[in-house]
């Protein structure tokens, strides 16, 4: 198993990597304001993923356990505003979230087709309103979730956004462990705690004993930490190394938690995909759409799924002035009606993620058990 | 199209037929009282479904646009119980609604895996609480949501259980119209209002204009309407005809909603079906069935998925006392997973639904397009 060679270069992985960072939002757009620190880290990115990407290769040939592609959800945060509570509203982001972890998405994009810029507000938001930073709301909640339990107190201090989380079901995915579960992989958080200069730093990955890891890191970065084979029952300590977020999918094929994007409008949504080479396969979701039922996939890197608000795809379209187009489907490699014959006029846009997922998964498996490197 | 005499016999229909009635619970549980007037109903019941077995025979030779086969869904009403306060406890039952409704299924079934005897219980009902006798109210949801909403201040008055309704998102199903909505069928109430001897009965079907039959029937009674292909506009009135609820599905092959059953017990989910033939393919769902991908249908003719509460079909199993049994896989024709490799360590009943249902719903179709009666 060839396991990308910790340089210090990956150090960078943390807090953007092929995988966005999964600190909270605010810490995302404060770590944007440091523009010296993002070009360095943006360059070591580069040389980071281009290491990941061969090394995926290799992987792919020598380990049929690990997943190499990786599926996004799209969907505008407008769909929050339909929800007839603020607890509701909060119920609401918790189904998408759900929904999303069931069938192993890892990247949810929530994206403004209202026309505001999402992406200029910065620091203080304005909190929990029944209507209104709907974008905003959603994708908090979605980080909120996505965060182990043991680590939300660094990363979500209080916050009206996050007033009814007591409300949420919990994902239940298999990165949030509980203090004595045994795992290769663990996500942490780098501790403001003295060691001696060259042994690394400690992190908090939610265990009884904090974890050594080899590289010394600042203090307060959320981790992706695996944990070495052999420990010392006597230590106080475990020992560990910092890896890619994406390591637990690539080389144990375990799902690891999704990352959130906010896109200003729905061409953003394509257009500043985290990863280098875009997206290769991307579906958009519609009653009007052709059958799921005739459709094959073919094997792909990255796939992008888009679901539409209230109004359907054709209104993120009609706000979205970087686009000319009026019909939604000539944006996407396919355009989809995963459940022909529904019952409903209308299906939920939190529906649809259960159902449109649910009419992929088996595709997206036969994909690649056609190409020989996954069983069906 | 053979649609089937209408002899005074059917005039059961609406009480009791091949579908159960779809008068709210307190309706249902009065009539039952009144036992000579129920053993009559039984009686012409059973001719109307031999009437019916030889009209559906023909009808699906004829007239590819029916749909002969049925989809029924059984559940435990303790669902709800896992819901965190009495709003998402009416939320909840509305999200099952829907994933019903929108993969056209026919008959939910409500059953008790916590052996309390629901069916004794009649009349008064202790109305909404955090916990307890939730089979019935999950039922009264459903039914509330199923009837049209210009009947349901005929079917449901104010009720406890429907503190919430408010919350509840329409079913917007093909039998739900509004006043001006052209439709071949419509649901209706019998009203009290006086006709003349043998010129039948006058119903509401929610037009602007109310409808005659050509049957007298007792006033209050649901009822689905078959409206005359040709109306005069003068006329202050429209004409129709009583017909049996199924016929919109099976002549027409609309989705016409569900009717709801309450079952004490797991067993009496199969014992007590209103088919006379029972079901002939009943499907348990399970994270530990046989994986969904593998599986493909043969043609039914009523088709019965059961999913299991919190934890699982194997308590529903546990509580039922007709049951020596302790493993549920061998009380169904297929036990399946219908999601491999799910993200999340749990899957609630109400994602399952859709999940699963999405999974089942082309397979559903194939079995009756290789059987050259539909097309898929
Ligand atoms: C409430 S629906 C949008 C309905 C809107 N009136 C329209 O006509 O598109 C919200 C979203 O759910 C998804 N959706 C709904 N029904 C679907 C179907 N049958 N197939 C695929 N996606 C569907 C689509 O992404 C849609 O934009
Ligand atoms: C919360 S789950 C039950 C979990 C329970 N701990 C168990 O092990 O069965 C509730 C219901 O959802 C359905 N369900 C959950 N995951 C499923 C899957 N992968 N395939 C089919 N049905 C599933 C089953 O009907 C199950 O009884």
């Amino acid at each position: 198993m060839s396991s990308p060679s910790l340089s210090p270069f990956s150090l960078s992985c943390p807090l953007k990597a092929e995988k966005p960072p999964k600190n909270n939002l605010i810490v995302r757009n404060e770590a944007k304001k440091q523009t010296k620190e993002a070009k360095l880290i943006k360059q070591l990115e580069k040389q980071k993923q281009q290491d990941t990407a061969d090394g995926e290769n290799l992987e792919q040939s020598q380990n049929k356990k690990g997943r190499a592609y990786t599926v996004s959800v799209a969907l505008p945060g407008s769909v929050l505003d339909n929800a007839q509570s603020t607890e509701l509203r909060t119920y609401l982001a918790g189904q998408i979230a759900r929904a999303c972890v069931v069938f192993c998405v890892d990247e949810i994009v929530v994206f403004d087709e209202q026309g505001e810029d999402v992406k200029s507000v910065e620091g203080e938001f304005k909190g929990v309103g029944k209507k209104g930073h709907a974008c905003i709301q959603l994708a908090r909640i979605l980080q909120y979730l996505e965060c182990p339990q043991y680590l939300r107190k660094w990363f979500f201090p209080k916050h009206k956004d996050l007033q009814y989380a007591g409300l949420l079901n919990p994902l239940d995915s298999p990165h949030h462990m509980r203090i004595d579960d045994e795992s290769e992989y663990r996500e942490g958080i780098v501790l403001d705690r003295p060691i001696k200069q060259g042994k690394g730093s400690l992190v908090n990955c939610g265990m009884r004993k904090d974890v050594r890891i080899d590289k010394q890191l600042q203090s307060g970065l959320r981790v992706t930490v695996k944990l070495s084979k052999t420990q010392s029952p006597e230590s106080k300590i475990c020992k560990g190394a910092v890896v890619a977020p994406h390591l637990p999918r690539t080389e144990a094929g375990l799902y690891w938690g999704y990352s959130v994007r906010l896109a200003s409008c729905l061409s953003a949504v394509f257009t500043e995909s985290p990863y280098d080479e875009g997206y290769d396969l991307t579906i958009g979701t519609s009653e009007r759409g052709s059958s799921v039922d005739q459709t094959t996939l073919s094997p792909f890197k990255h796939l992008l799924v888009v679901f539409g608000g209230l109004q359907g795809l054709e209104a993120s379209v009609d706000t979205d002035q970087n686009l000319e187009v009026t019909d939604p489907s000539v944006l996407f490699d396919l355009y989809l009606n995963t459940c022909p014959d529904q019952g409903s006029r209308t299906i939920r846009t939190e529906e649809a993620i259960l159902v449109s997922m649910a009419g992929l998964r088996q595709k997206i498996t036969a994909a690649f058990a056609s190409n020989g490197s996954l069983n069906n």
